[in-house]
């Protein structure tokens, strides 16, 4: 069974509380305190799984915060803080885990959180499970559910970065004139600012942050939201350095900008007439957005294709780890 | 380097935000959202560390829920919900994962919480990483700070039995009459409803839960508060079928209750004016409450013996587990 179909069997069986606005299986919680909403989510990251054996102490660190604050940012949340558990195999280095803590504190701080609790354990490998927590208005709360036809999809910055420098590091290939997109691996960015910026517009109907891949995170705004989402390949942002180091290795770039995954981007659905201020805003703060396609009655995930529509496959970064 | 250690070491490294009233080193945080706080703690338990081999799902499900609410209970914080971040061995099998979820599920319920987000992830043995958070008015928040000489040290229930618990699993003992002690230790109870009535009564100072045993605790108050605490070791409450375990067995109760730990009772100080009624409001809730020692000027944990002061010492459950 795979972490989505666990996720799904959770969701069923936990019961929803009368507080709880949002609860498993969007990016994060939502949990009404008076007049507002505290938004809660976690995170794990174990070491054989998430991070490439080049990993440095500073980038889990860093990427362990980011990957929390990420879901923040997709429910349009301010965020305040962050806790951590982490599980350090015996032998390792004090230093190691001064840098660790150096960076989350660091990294938390560039993005107005605060780390503010843990547990420390040993275990087998690393691992890094935290938990992040903020506020959102009500009215302002940026959901996976609320696409609707007729509202246009969209993107912030670029695709295929985070993927593209895996595959450099996994297969060790030399990373010269690529070092950008090693980085967007190691050290990827939260697009916390931005997520506020969207929930605070009022034309966003639906966010998710790019983790799984475009592909896999249409494909559950498309199921949370009960549409039908058409994508227009050509509009995808491929991230420029991917393009040429896909053509100079023989690989389809496009390939790495769907399926990859962890870009930690927003991707987001709006109605039309609110899509001249969104990019403004966005604009403000150095970042770019892209409209990607378009919202239907219907269901599922599709590409056009000389006037037809051909289904995306439903398939992520778990996959694309593995292949 | 101890969990101790690294955890002053991470104290000492993140930066306490403005929000901030209580970071790293208590029970748990709290955080100003305003006017009221909102308490976050996290606590990872690793199934080789924390779980005797005869650990069931259920167990296993119930405890990562208790663990986490015990630290809320003892900041006196009303607990909303938890997240958790789930690490499963791949051969787990589904219906192992989907037992553990619905004891998270209805473990939560008892206490008044839910279960509101996770994550799920590939590792080597069973990890459960959980957050819980709750709120607490201004005013009401307990710490481990607070104590004050002249201050009684109290703790609700009788100790010991997880840990009697703890030693017949580990050592496969017979457990014919003994079943409330393996209880004690697979099943915990959080006295969250005590720990809220104890911050109302405002007469409480300090409080910790009793997770690394009676003397460790004793010890994290008495450096957190910059006191010195004197234990009147006859009066400390050891759980009735913990004497008669230990007197068969030709060992000693008093080591279980004071250095065996995970009995998640609230230890506690508080004004001797206020200690008939603080007994009065854990007697309705049929929990009953034990003054065990007295708060003085001065450092270190103390007992009495013979008009003399002889230091207890601090070690407590992670020695007591691999003795």
């Amino acid at each position: 069974m795979g972490e989505r179909a666990l996720i799904e069997l959770a969701r069923r069986i936990c019961v929803k509380g009368p507080k709880v606005e949002v609860g498993i299986g969007d990016d994060a919680a939502a949990i009404d305190i008076d007049g507002r909403y505290l938004v809660v989510t976690t995170d794990m990251l174990v070491a054989s799984q998430h991070f490439p054996t080049a990993a440095t102490a500073e980038q889990m660190g860093a990427k362990a915060v980011v990957a929390n604050l990420s879901d923040l940012a997709a429910m349009g949340a301010e965020p305040l803080g962050l806790v951590f558990s982490v599980g350090l195999p015996r032998q390792l280095k004090v230093e190691f885990v001064k840098r660790m803590i150096r960076t989350m504190d660091a990294t938390a701080r560039k993005y107005g959180a605060y780390v503010v609790g843990g547990d420390l354990d040993e275990s087998e490998e690393i691992i890094i499970a935290g938990a992040a927590f903020g506020v959102a208005r009500k009215g302002r709360l940026l959901t996976r559910s609320g696409a609707r036809p007729g509202d246009i999809i969209a993107v912030t910055g670029s695709l295929g970065a985070a993927s593209a420098g895996l595959r450099i590091l996994l297969e060790k290939l030399p990373s010269g004139g690529y070092e950008e997109l090693v980085r967007a691996q190691l050290e990827p960015i939260a697009r916390v600012r931005e997520g506020i910026a969207l929930a605070k517009c009022g034309h966003v109907t639906a966010a998710i942050d790019v983790t799984d891949g475009l592909a896999s995170n249409l494909w559950q705004i498309s199921r949370m939201s009960g549409v039908k989402l058409i994508l227009d390949l050509k509009r995808v942002p491929v991230h420029p350095l991917v393009e040429e180091f896909a053509e100079r290795r023989g690989l389809d770039a496009g390939e790495f900008a769907l399926f990859g995954g962890e870009d930690f981007e927003l991707l987001f659905t709006a109605r039309p007439e609110g899509w001249r201020g969104i990019r403004w805003a966005l604009k403000r703060m150095d970042t770019s957005a892209t409209a990607i396609g378009r919202v239907e009655r219907g269901r599922g995930v599709y590409i056009e294709k000389d006037g037809k529509l051909e289904e995306l496959p439903d398939r992520g970064y778990e996959h694309f780890r593995r292949a």
